[in-house]
């Protein structure tokens, strides 16, 4: 089955709101096993939205329009579809019945424009809507199925879940549902781990192997259609297996989370305690760590020591590393391992863990953009640091500067 | 020029991220006076793209393509391009020249795959990528404008802001510029700002008033076609004034800029410093006062305290304050108010902010989720918190908190 998203709205147009409803609906299907090939959106607008339609039936046969049901003039998708495939509209009592009550109980007059959300086409099977007023509506027609979804997610997302998937797997026959399994990596660029994989992704079938990269991090998702978890790990494992042999060293998790959130349940887990001292990712690695939800416990806090004065004087790090004649500086191999055993101590935690370097635009003691250190200080163990080189701007250069000491980090955990 | 945005990738198609590359150029192009009549996505399929690319021919005189221009094989965007349009592919040297030199930098192998982000379609205007690998193009054929960017976000917006709206507005014509005022608003939410505009913007016709929230914070945009800046001034400062009697106490900029990029500049300008102490927002702040270039003047730094522990032998935060019979507690207005001070004081600095509250999604100390205090230390003055309720998620109560603590200091700058 092919599925097509045609959302309706001048909103999504005008770059008022994101077209989410899509990201819903496509993740939603391909976990019932309907494959999306393509999403358009249309403004509020009879002939734009026919040609759309028209256009969806020449290529799909699963066609879901989200937006378009509400009572005002501009709300036009029933009144096309029901004009496109010379289906009338009617009445859906139980609808017009909840829309009368729901004014009744509010003592606000229901204007005439209200109706419009009780119509549905006549013969197509009602879909409840449990978080609002308008009904949804689903239906077939010389082989392709039509579905008409509210565009509020709060309305779409419970009538998709409870009645939509229902309404397909009953109408899909032979399908196996899609199993998947996500690897996600850290230290290793997009292009470089496709370049290790690049036999097998051009070889795939079944199977897929798709690479994708977001937010300073990449992940690979294999997928099969299987009749269960069990068949589903007989297709997926060999695979995974042979992807583990070449590249496994940068495998940190076979789920999606990301680099901040394994660290902090691994920390947890192990009852084990993080403190943190940054210098040019200025608060965006402690901004990471505490993004996950549930991880006070791991992550006990640290300093941003944006001048020498606080690496100094509230850290510790000792006056000659950073200034005077012959001092290694603030952006050194020497003061990112001063910076990491200095905040582990004052933090009383497990772990210490640093970033120092030249965010930009301009250079810093003479050193260039992109000149980072990140230093990791482990109870009881030598402080160690790397240098790395980072590009792009500034808030590039921050992002990735945090991602790499948790990366840098995630291997120490590993040893 | 009736505009109509493509979106290449297959991570769309089946809900691994939102198209809101979409919806951000859509804002931008209505900004210059383009209006989108549809948005379509496609996969990373060579036949698919090409009869995408047919469609929104038939239908639009501007077409944007997102995505597919990365080194893997699914990156397909300009190889399809090349062939619809019959322009062959050529190398972009500065684009090479910048991608051998990264490389070299990180001194990690170029794979022969890269070379593909630096083609271009020969004779079509190179675009340049400020953060990331791939050259953007811009070309018109028969009538037809074809502008291909990176599907990065990080990498298409300034793209975008730099390049393309230039190219853009020298090939519009008989439009007069629109000429456009920004204000910036804090302290207020966007449905309340709007219901105190709500006359001036139902009844707008010129200029247009636009009004935005993104990224926590509230602008309102007004909008006119002027044949130049005193023209403008002209159209719009009445507007600008009636909107100053009724909200004016809320504007702290007429330009786009942050809240904390304005707080970073007035205390530079002003030769003051400033220190934070973070709990709940754990570092954002920070990472927010630090995204200012050239910023590391006035902010010094500071102490993410996310246990009581750091607060009390860190900051040195009153043990009395946090734990035992009748104590306030960690989220208190006191600890707010001793957090400010005692950060002020770590680090010499002439201001000192704090925030400490409930992110959730559990309750803490008994208190509710979005439960926030926010406290103001002036040296010299009496230290003053404020107890602000917080609604959303946890990411949400992050950011809200972090933007409600410069607007707090900026209360505090202003008197």
């Amino acid at each position: 089955m092919k599925a097509e998203i045609i959302a309706v709205g001048t909103e999504l147009l005008m770059g008022q709101i994101a077209n989410t409803n899509a990201q819903y609906l496509s993740s939603g299907l391909a976990e019932i096993g309907i494959g999306v090939y393509f999403h358009t959106v249309v403004g509020d607008n009879v002939g734009r939205i026919k040609e759309a339609l028209a256009i969806a039936k020449s290529r799909a046969d699963l066609i879901i329009c989200t937006g378009g049901l509400g009572p005002t003039q501009d709300d036009l998708t029933k009144d096309v579809l029901a004009e496109v495939l010379g289906w009338p509209l009617v009445i859906h009592q139980p609808s017009m019945d909840k829309m009368t009550e729901f004014f009744a109980n509010r003592g606000v007059p229901m204007v005439e424009s209200n109706i419009k959300q009780a119509q549905m086409l006549e013969g197509s099977t009602p879909l409840a809507n449990e978080t609002g007023l308008a009904v949804g509506n689903a239906l077939t027609q010389d082989g392709t199925h039509y579905i008409v979804l509210p565009g509020p997610p709060r309305e779409m997302k419970p009538m998709f879940e409870h009645e939509v998937k229902l309404w397909l797997q009953a109408r899909i026959e032979n399908l196996l549902p899609l199993h998947s399994i996500i690897l996600k990596f850290a230290g290793i660029g997009e292009s470089l781990l496709e370049h290790r994989l690049i036999d097998l992704i051009d070889g795939q079938t079944d199977p897929t192997i798709a690479p994708y990269a977001k937010e300073g991090e990449v992940a690979i998702r294999l997928t099969t259609r299987a009749t269960g978890p069990e068949d589903a790990a007989q297709r997926l494992r060999p695979l995974e297996a042979e992807i583990r042999s070449r590249v496994g060293e940068f495998i940190y998790a076979d789920q999606d989370v990301t680099l901040e959130e394994f660290i902090v349940r691994k920390l947890g887990d192990e009852g084990r305690t993080l403190a943190v001292a940054e210098s040019c990712t200025g608060g965006q690695l402690s901004d990471l760590l505490t993004a996950v939800a549930g991880g006070s416990g791991a992550f006990v806090g640290g300093v941003i020591s944006y001048t020498n004065e606080i690496k100094r004087q509230v850290l510790g790090v000792p006056a000659e590393l950073l200034e005077g004649e012959g001092a290694p500086g603030a952006v050194s191999r020497e003061t990112a391992c001063a910076m990491a055993e200095c905040v582990m101590e004052l933090c009383g935690a497990d772990y210490g863990l640093s970033v120092t370097g030249v965010a930009g635009p301009a250079e810093l003691e003479g050193k260039p953009v992109g000149l980072v250190y990140v230093g990791v200080a482990v109870r009881g163990q030598a402080v160690t640091a790397v240098e790395l080189r980072i590009s792009g701007n500034r808030p590039t250069i921050k992002l990735r500067a945090s991602k790499s000491a948790l990366y840098q980090l995630w291997q120490r955990l590993k040893s």
